[in-house]
């Protein structure tokens, strides 16, 4: 490294550098020192993808793991623990769902305030363990500890059963781009619940638990890999940001097309940002996947929930790796967003 | 339950309940909602042990989290960032080794603030790797994310290639106790580093690596299994605590001879209550094991590093599960003790 280069890490911090960038930095030391030696043998995905996955003699095993910090990725004071326990885990199930795997141990780490009630952590363990069963999930281990503030994190293994994953880095040039589900309920619900709105009929009850207790798509995922599809990511940071990852991962590019991206139909009622809070909201934890025409009508066949075609990959060499346009093809602006630590104040991504 | 105890429990914080009382807790709510169906199949050890450890085709795999919360676990004023990314891996390759196991993949899980210099991320991760390799584990997977204060969770995932591991529950009357190394050693070296004590010759060094950069007994956890020692615990609480856990899962009690626990040297020479940072400071992370005279010979022999024979195990039904004495018999008053999180402000632990 030169001695430039070196004078500015020095004085970067964590906030110039942004989350995808520390994630890379920490990529590119694992790597770095892992090189000469072996503990890396078995690797197929390492950091920077949904999951970790190594084989093993008879399985591809998949593990990941993922922290919610008070204050930042959840606001006691709109979220209750019930919530919180299931939301914690579905987070992760939802990472070995976009990898086609199976979930099957859970290992719970808690750093909490003494003050906490005993009660309040009964409601967030039996809502955790309702999920994880519902998934076929032990909750086998984890550690306690004391702290400031409430963190959590869960760390969720799993297997595939079959030879292949799914991965954000074998997408094709033509291949079409499809999404499972609805978009923007989540981010409709965050706003709901911050602000207090008080929607008709059902709304609030399903944006409340869009956002706080999400489905994550495990069995959908490993529908994907049984159809064929090899390229997935979930839904956490945004459509359009999680479909920047798939491109960043497989030097591709993507046209989205605005008209065809399935927002939920209560988000459209009664949020003018509709679009906005379906293509940069972030947290639906649908299933983002692309494949060929065939393949997307084999899934769309076997699933139960709905698979929409939103747009396809291209050849183009574009300064932007995803372009969204309307139904003239005419480019639709919008300011690249999603969620990202050590940037994001709060969700600052705009249609502009 | 009654609606006294539920009365009680409504009111109860957790710092009332203590991080045992929590993990029992968690551990009942987890088993009594997995029971009816089968998600905890082939889970050998859940929630309660160093780590959890489950069947497959050709393996016991092994999982531990460990989460180091900044002001809790460990003060920034005193711990260099090197050290930090050091010791975070090391207390969980050594609840690896704690199980006699084989560690191979790392996760981590960082909450930052965006303050932090880059410079300082890199150094910790570049330390974690390289003590990962020492031990033939790659740091394969993780997650970053915004936090007030550091909070560090290191998941390892391993296994073990025999039939048996080492447990806590498995200890018999008549069992020796044992230790490897020498103790007191970090306890020391954390209350060298807060009152700033300049001690002789090389003992400051070794002192803030004992406690900032412990070795895990990795290779001598193995050891152990393979020369048929089935009980063994690392020793992070303190001996006497992590005695009392292997009581405690065992039903067994123990009686420790206090001349025979192998204080370190240059805790003796520094130190006035060099005894209760022996047997109360825990974070030595060397391995205590009970077993047949015959089997722990074999150990020594086998071993490079001390292995001191410290007690019994004894069939008596005492209310204190772990007794310590002098040389001639008579008991050693000392206040149970040993970390525990939600209760102690500091170790509190202190013989009296």
């Amino acid at each position: 490294m030169s001695n430039e280069a070196s004078a500015i890490i020095r004085t970067m911090t964590l906030s110039d550098l942004g989350e995808f960038g520390l994630i890379d930095l920490i990529r590119s030391i694992a790597a770095n020192e892992n090189s000469e030696s072996s503990p890396c043998r078995g690797v197929l995905v390492g950091i920077g993808d949904d999951a970790t996955a190594w084989q093993t003699d008879n399985h591809i095993q998949l593990a990941t793991t993922d922290t919610l910090v008070q204050d930042i990725h959840f606001d006691l004071a709109i979220t209750g623990w019930e919530e919180l326990g299931w939301k914690a885990l579905a987070v992760n199930l939802s990472d070995i769902a976009a990898m086609g795997g199976i979930p099957r141990y859970a290992l719970l780490s808690l750093a909490l305030p003494g003050e906490l009630k005993v009660e309040d952590i009964s409601k967030f363990i039996s809502a955790m363990v309702r999920l994880a069963r519902e998934f076929g999930t032990a909750l086998v281990g984890g550690n306690v500890a004391t702290a400031p503030n409430v963190v959590i994190t869960v760390t969720v293994i799993g297997y595939s059963t079959g030879e292949t994953i799914l991965r954000r880095s074998t997408a094709s040039p033509g291949e079409r781009i499809a999404v499972t589900g609805h978009l923007g309920l989540s981010a409709a619900g965050l706003v709901m619940l911050k602000n207090r709105l008080v929607l008709g009929n059902d709304a609030n009850t399903i944006l409340r638990r869009a956002h706080l207790q999400p489905v994550p798509r495990v069995r959908e995922g490993q529908v994907l890999v049984q159809q064929g599809v090899r390229t997935a990511i979930d839904l956490s940071d945004g459509l359009l940001a999680d479909l920047d990852h798939i491109c960043e991962s497989s030097k591709a590019n993507a046209k989205v097309v605005m008209e065809q991206v399935p927002v939920h139909p209560l988000v459209k009622a009664n949020f003018s940002n509709h679009q906005e809070l379906a293509l940069c909201g972030g947290e639906d934890y649908e299933l983002l996947f692309t494949a060929d025409e065939a393949t997307i009508a084999r899934v769309k066949q076997t699933l139960d929930c709905p698979v929409t075609v939103i747009g396809e990959l291209t050849g183009d060499q574009l300064a932007t790796r995803v372009t969204v346009v309307d139904s003239q093809g005419n480019t639709v602006p919008y300011r690249k967003g999603g969620w990202e630590h050590f940037r994001n104040g709060a969700h600052e991504a705009r249609i502009t």
